[in-house]
């Protein structure tokens, strides 16, 4: 250790809890100090330490999602229970062939893992404070290669008005570079699909209130190669390195594509 | 009327009360005489009905394939509430070309309609029972020209234990000629795929169970254009021609495809 | 050998030369005298034999599509050269996970393989009779999963009548159970597509003649997994066995899919 | 008339000969002085003209791709015959919904066109310099939404040498800033897909050369709204007024995707 600043791509310092890291990893971490020590890399949540940070961690696709779509809700106290699943391309299995990247299986799929309990659910939980108990994460495979919609389906625990969601909302994500949240009209377009994102370090972020005021359905969508991986690492690099926080991240979605 | 017997493919007579009718489809019935006679088309509800019916009603793509997940759980009286999501190909929509329908814009799409209140939730309380305010339906299009893939995000009144479900979902559909229960492994074929049933009048039912017992996904698949439509008004009419049930039916899915 | 009679799905004994085996696969035959015995097993082109055959070739998918496109040509005397592309879906490439089936390569591509030589060529100059210093055969995977659409760009050896080749055409697929000519018009019927015969064991044959009368293109469409491959081996088991020609075979095309 | 220069995005000013546009267009010019004055809109072939233009034209997409694929060939004399097919992503239709673009029909299409005389082939001829009796020009739509493939399948005037052809590609595109030749090796990327420049403004062109030395396919592939039409045409803008070429068009492919 010389002192050398590091934002980490992999899996290995995104939870804080050596506990938690071991039931969800299966094994006990190797130097849980660096797990104290490291910073969860969504500068959306994290920005002043990352600024301060000697490491920091890199997100899931689906946790980097999901927390988008969630942490203003959890933040105000007013989940009682999210269900989540994460749609996502094809991309986020990696870069190696495997039968279910085989084009004849994975063309059109609809395919649903298992589906409460996917591993990055440990970090949703982290990160929002929403109890393990109190969420599920399920993945499903869709047609198309880049892109992660999370869809929460929530249970609030009282009733809320809409325009109070918005104003959370808003004080979450009104000066962030790079998540937009999405009009409430045209319905169509009130809760995101990650092709509106494309190719683009953005997150796109909405919801919907029953008019019950306690059922809503939460949703964010990214490209997972960009504010899903490598965008959010150097998103946090820039913060670390005292760049401008969007340098080398302005690309702007491609679409229709 | 000289004695007739019908089977209806509209979406006039599917409802039986006048009342929800004018509520979910914008004004009074014309003749709600009807409305009491007709019998909802669905064989796996209403096989001896059918049979004696001289109006039978067709199926709601989406309700169909929702009633087909619901329908045992609901029977068994263990239904809190069901968020139902319904991701539909493009040929749900028609054959005549829409914006929603324009390719640069359809593809790859994951395109989240008013996510608590399709119409055919109508028809999936009317079925299941369960009383509409513990029910949402949304509608989602993914890339895909046939297929409804029916997702419920149940919770249940009480912990249940899987054993009983099975037992429950094999009472119901162990002699049904087209509803075939997913096996509980491997775990990436447990909730089906509506690629599976692709070109088939067949329905794919599948769940799973959250070790609370409590939370609970169940998950129908139809091809939309045959067990979603005609394939089902088919079978209903071979009911109630008498003819064997599974007549003009008996085409195998297409897969891979 | 006991007098058994074959139908082979592989490739080992579709070429009738011992020597073109060898430059087309890389080796001797191990015995040479299967193939002068074997028949090729497209009964379009060999019907009586095989009902006689003691040894029936497997086709090759792409092969089989470009024969029913040029055949009928060539047997009236008239290419002077033909250039061939077969446009395959990612079902061609076997149940086998490879770097080029992983979808995030595979997913919508348009990717062009050595575009002068694929080896079903031998199949195509030996069952058409045109040398193979006139052909080319190249393979380019498209997004599908199924199918394959072989466009022969024809150059005539001189000028003909749009007339006579109908009249070509007829005569050679008039009576043919499982091939159908596309209609001159609407103009985009004309030339076939894949889809068309998805699901099924049909071939669908096109052309279009240049004013000139001398640049053609010919089009043949099959679903790679039926009429490439094991349909026409079912077919050409069934003339072998005595059967009706269209036991096993009489599923519909899946339309729109 | 007040000196305003202009770059024009419609197809009015594509042709200089006022013939050739009535027989393409269906009825005379209007003003065919225009026609006269208009320089035709791709750098890569008029640069120095664009930069002193008051009226400078818009390329046609596949036009554009096919040119850039035959223009070097065509200057050096080589080329007897071209037969080209474009094929083209839905977004190429337009952003207006057609019976065409219905998604249910247009998913996965491998729909062949007229193959002969799209109207783009005026264009074609006039940039290459190839009389039109010796060229054709389809598009086939295939799945994507953008990219267009011009293949053009080439006989020779007489034997060439493929270094010969290395050469006087490099010699054509050795200095542009958005034309990239395609490496000989691996076999499978010497012929551009167009997914390889997604969301760029760059062109790939490769070719392969048959062992006769005179049978070749020619490719070039573009993105369709960007090389293909406006940033074609923001590049036309940028020489006319004395901008860095490149201005505005450094977004880099977005692979895979």
């Amino acid at each position: 250790d010389r002192g050398t600043r590091v934002v980490d791509l992999a899996a290995d310092v995104r939870l804080r809890d050596p506990e938690v890291y071991q039931r969800w990893y299966g094994g006990p971490h190797p130097d849980p100090g660096l797990l104290q020590e490291a910073v969860y890399g969504l500068p959306e949540l994290h920005r002043e330490e990352i600024r301060r940070a000697r490491l920091v961690s890199g997100v899931g696709c689906n946790a980097a999602a999901a927390i988008l779509a969630l942490a203003p809700l959890a933040r105000a106290g007013v989940v009682s229970e999210a269900r989540i699943e994460a749609r996502v391309g094809s991309s986020e299995g990696g870069s190696r062939a495997t039968e279910g990247s085989h084009h004849p299986y994975r063309s059109r799929a609809l395919r649903m893992f298992e589906p409460f309990a996917h591993r990055h659910l440990a970090e949703v939980s982290q990160e929002t404070g929403l109890p393990e108990d109190r969420l599920t994460l399920g993945v499903t495979a869709v047609e198309s290669v880049r892109g992660v919609q999370a869809v929460a389906t929530v249970t609030l625990a009282e009733p809320v008005r809409e325009g109070d969601l918005w104003k959370t909302y808003r004080a979450a994500y009104g000066s962030e570079p790079f998540v937009f949240l999405c009009p409430a009209r045209p319905s169509h377009l009130r809760l995101p699909d990650p092709r509106l994102v494309m190719g683009s370090n953005r997150a796109l972020v909405g919801f919907a209130l029953h008019p019950d005021g306690r059922r809503l359905t939460a949703v964010a969508a990214i490209d997972n190669l960009l504010k899903g991986a490598s965008g959010t690492a150097v998103q946090a690099a820039n913060l670390l390195l005292g760049c401008p926080e969007t340098a080398g991240l302005e690309m702007r979605p491609v679409y229709p594509a």
